[in-house]
């Protein structure tokens, strides 16, 4: 295979100030062992005025992170021009804001007072918003499939420093471009959504890399963002499954090794893998659970 | 080890009616596969007249979800008194009804109106509950702990059938006593919660494990519980090691074979394995990941 290396855009921070903490404890044979923890802070996301939501996140790239969650939660569209994000490391709060009021947060305010939490509203908006949506028919590599998965598993990330993080990936045929980490496995998807926007990156071209399972949740943002393939080493919902295949995402699970299995959109496969160029991996054993 | 065998009061339900689907796709050769996925639907949870949460979730046992995510969320305690749990299966919503309205349903009320969403107000809540909080100091033995990963690592599960999904048991010496399997792991623990709570189960002379990461909310529930030791195949983050310090939980994470480590309350564990009776796992082999 060859090893055109194209560098990271956005690469895990390993060592990143702030985002993992030394603590000490006994280890099995009762012997003090010093290992490193990741960190886990409230962050409080403004949409103008109103408050949206606290999420439990690692604490880099709150802009990116709050304008990705307004973004898939279908509370911030192409047409709301962003005049700003302004982050408050001290009170832990991020606001986005916008030339006009959007009218999302009034839906937002007046289903919050009727319904006591905006969870289940919210998720009745993304339902709502998918229902129109087909993804471009973008055909995927499995030699490409094969080779994100050696980059990304042999990536410095925190995940490798201090376990207990979720990785989220967005790549471009065989190359990974952009590796959010987060506490919270959405939050990662999130920040990956809000660099897109920040960037204007496009999506048609693209196919994203998680590590946690493919719920409903993850198939959603997935789509929301445009981009017409996730691939994952964890395993899936059924409800997943099911959003996929009507919106037109490929979805791709338990990529273990030479091992995968795709649940929706195979027909945009195109298995060009000599699977004897492929490493296996044993059959239990896993860098990354299948649980998320 | 002797093998004494107490029978599950709750074991998991692997062929349980409704809570997997078969789905076909097709695999990394290409071939057809038929393989099971769980089940993921939406719960929306009242607390008599009021809508408190939408929670997805595989759809076992909806009365003890419902009972113990609000026992968790310190919106129902001791004092009020349950008078009834109705589940409507086609509606997809529990009704948790109380003989006196709660003033925590007024609470809830109040503070939605003016910050948009419940989830981080009922957070402070549990905050403030922690903050008088000490739990009964416990001792565990490592005999035990080897004994309990060893029995619930080789029950019947969903886990075992279809992957992707999370389990939480409750656990009483060597026993594994109550075993609960969700798509959301925070689930998992609720329903383990509102088991404890229909039934008037004891709480200080038991042990928590998830299979979950020992996050700070993770940690907040199981200290609500009462339940003074927690642990995990998986790991930790920073401020779940502090709330379990603050409290006086033991908290074990990374147990996988002969390994573990206790970043909290290790003042209270009983090293009296002998460590050539416990079997090993090669260091990256993994039942279930480090994520969670």
């Amino acid at each position: 295979m060859a090893n055109h290396v194209v560098p990271y855009q956005v690469a895990p921070s390993p060592d990143g100030k702030g985002l993992t903490r030394a603590v000490t404890g006994r280890d099995h044979t009762g012997a003090l062992q010093e290992i490193r923890v990741v960190e886990e802070r409230p962050l409080t996301i403004f949409l103008n005025s109103r408050e949206i939501v606290t999420a439990m996140t690692i604490g880099d790239y709150p802009d990116y992170l709050a304008l990705g969650f307004l973004r898939n939660q279908a509370m911030l569209s192409d047409a709301d021009e962003v005049t700003g994000v302004d982050y408050d490391e001290e009170l832990r709060v991020v606001v986005v804001r916008t030339a006009v009021e959007t009218d999302h947060e009034e839906k937002l305010a007046k289903k919050t007072r009727t319904s006591g939490c905006a969870v289940g509203t919210v998720f009745g908006d993304m339902m709502e918003e998918l229902n129109g949506l087909t993804l471009p028919p973008a055909q995927i590599k499995t030699t490409d499939l094969y080779a994100l998965a050696a980059k990304i598993n042999t990536t410095d990330s925190l995940y490798l420093t201090a376990g207990a993080i979720h990785g989220t990936v967005l790549c471009q045929g065989a190359d990974p471009l952009v590796y959010m980490e987060d506490v919270g496995r959405h939050n990662a998807v999130d920040k990956v959504a809000g660099w897109m926007h920040a960037t204007g990156a496009m999506a048609a071209d693209k196919t994203l890399y998680t590590t946690g399972r493919l719920t409903s949740e993850m198939v959603m943002k997935c789509a929301m963002m445009g981009i017409p393939a996730l691939a994952s080493r964890s395993g899936f919902t059924a409800w997943g499954v099911e959003l996929a295949q009507q919106v037109g995402l490929t979805l791709i699970g338990r990529m273990r090794g030479q091992r995968f299995i795709c649940l929706a959109g195979e027909e945009r496969l195109i298995w060009d893998a000599n699977l004897s160029d492929v490493a296996d991996e044993p059959r239990k054993a896993s860098r990354k659970g299948a649980r998320g």
